[in-house]
């Protein structure tokens, strides 16, 4: 008789849950999206849905219609009723006994939360610490994949030490991204980030910081850079969906600037703030 | 009022199932192994658990009583009353709404199946076909975890080109294993395989290969090699543990030898069996 086994409880297999066999577990196949709402409304939804689109086909689940994802967003938004308001959903391939070869036909895992998100004023106004880990991902972070144990053991780590972000680090000794963020540097007049490429998630929030430095006005430098160069960065931020952008004033060790939010990552958040608004 | 959605149901969040808050879904939070039995007898059990312990202890999962692991998938399998079975076991870090930071106070989910095992003669005698593919995986392969998207999609592929297998080849142009076996070379008398490192995992039938070698007396090399060296091969094989040993007799368009397994691989294979029964 084939069984199974959750906690200590024997099921005969034909009794198991869809849920328990879920690829999504198994094998983290599936993809993720996270949105925010300001006062009421979903902030770069449209942007989130396309980029969702561009995970699911970079790994093959093609039975998911956008329009539908989108209506489900928004009717859970609307139920919740919550005005600032974190909305996470993925879509994993389907539910069926562990083999990793998929059947196409397998109907998607749909599954969506709305949460209260209360903005980290502390963090936002003082600055945060982040602490570097070695970036030990897969070779495709472009697609927002559920594979994110690398992401929690960073983070995990960066707690640990007291820090709000792991900032990754390549084999090349190169800054990709945060674990959970994009980042950025400003070195005098200079605005630089990593550029777009398989190892980066191509941050939509990262999208809208370029979209605000226009009124800014610092030259936009996708290069990647040092963890030495970051230590010596007269500002550096974070930039994420749930926070737009956050001050980062000590990397590893070492205090940046004089410890507290430089100007220019001021002017940015401002500026997107009037993005948002 | 925060909310779950569940496919089209709307649900308070307090109402959701905790299966459905896994962290094995979030993140593939989680590690797992796959042990079969032959002939009524659960084969290797203690390697497989004692690696279950280090991949447990390596992402940081330290509420868990090996004895009690151990007891469940015994239980389960007199449970089935299957002879030749295949048992799948995975803890994940536990249930809690979605956090890269966790709590180590979380409770870990354990999940177990125990599933027909059907040797596949038909591949054992004739051979497998085998594609390559670049090695996505994350830098941690040692650790045997839930993060599989990579190797799904390399199978995936494979299976497209009616090949049984994928065989992972990293940046450096080497051959590191299959998405789910160990992977084999003999030049002459030569044996050869990828050696242990942060980008392997420690096979457990990979060792026992090496083990039933001590009677078949190829020299045993563990080095890298280049699909080029593969292709060239006078035979190849993969080794994992719901098959032991399946001859590989086409590596992407090359037939590797007369095109049916050679003379070592048999004797390996022979070997095998009396380490088994």
């Amino acid at each position: 008789m084939q069984i199974a086994m959750i906690q200590d409880e024997i099921v005969p297999m034909e009794e198991v849950g869809s849920v328990y066999l879920d690829r999504g577990v198994f094998f983290g196949d599936g993809v993720y999206e996270v949105v925010r709402s300001y006062n009421g409304k979903v902030f770069a939804l449209e942007e989130h849905l396309q980029r969702f689109a561009k995970s699911l086909a970079a790994i093959g689940i093609t039975k998911v219609d956008i329009d539908e994802v989108r209506a489900r967003v928004q009717q859970a938004f609307d139920t919740a009723g919550i005005s600032n308001a974190k909305i996470y959903f993925h879509i994993t391939r389907g539910s069926a006994p562990r083999n990793h070869v998929y059947d196409k036909n397998l109907e998607p895992n749909f599954f969506l939360t709305v949460t209260e998100l209360a903005d980290d004023t502390e963090a936002k106004n003082k600055g945060i610490a982040v602490s570097t880990h070695p970036d030990w991902r897969w070779k495709r972070c472009d697609i927002k994949s559920l594979n994110l144990l690398p992401n929690v053991l960073a983070r995990q780590d960066a707690a640990g030490k007291g820090c709000a972000e792991a900032i990754f680090v390549d084999d090349a000794g190169l800054i990709t991204e945060g674990a959970s963020s994009a980042f950025f540097g400003i070195f005098g007049q200079r605005l630089q980030t990593a550029p777009l490429a398989n190892n980066i998630l191509p941050s939509i929030t990262r999208g809208f910081v370029i979209e605000a430095n226009k009124n800014v006005g610092l030259e936009l430098v996708e290069k990647s850079f040092t963890p030495a160069q970051a230590a010596d960065a007269d500002e550096l931020f974070i930039a994420v969906t749930t926070q737009d952008i956050v001050p980062v004033v000590k990397f590893d060790d070492k205090i940046i600037g004089d410890g507290k939010p430089g100007s220019s990552t001021k002017q940015l958040m401002a500026e997107f703030q009037s993005l948002v608004l």
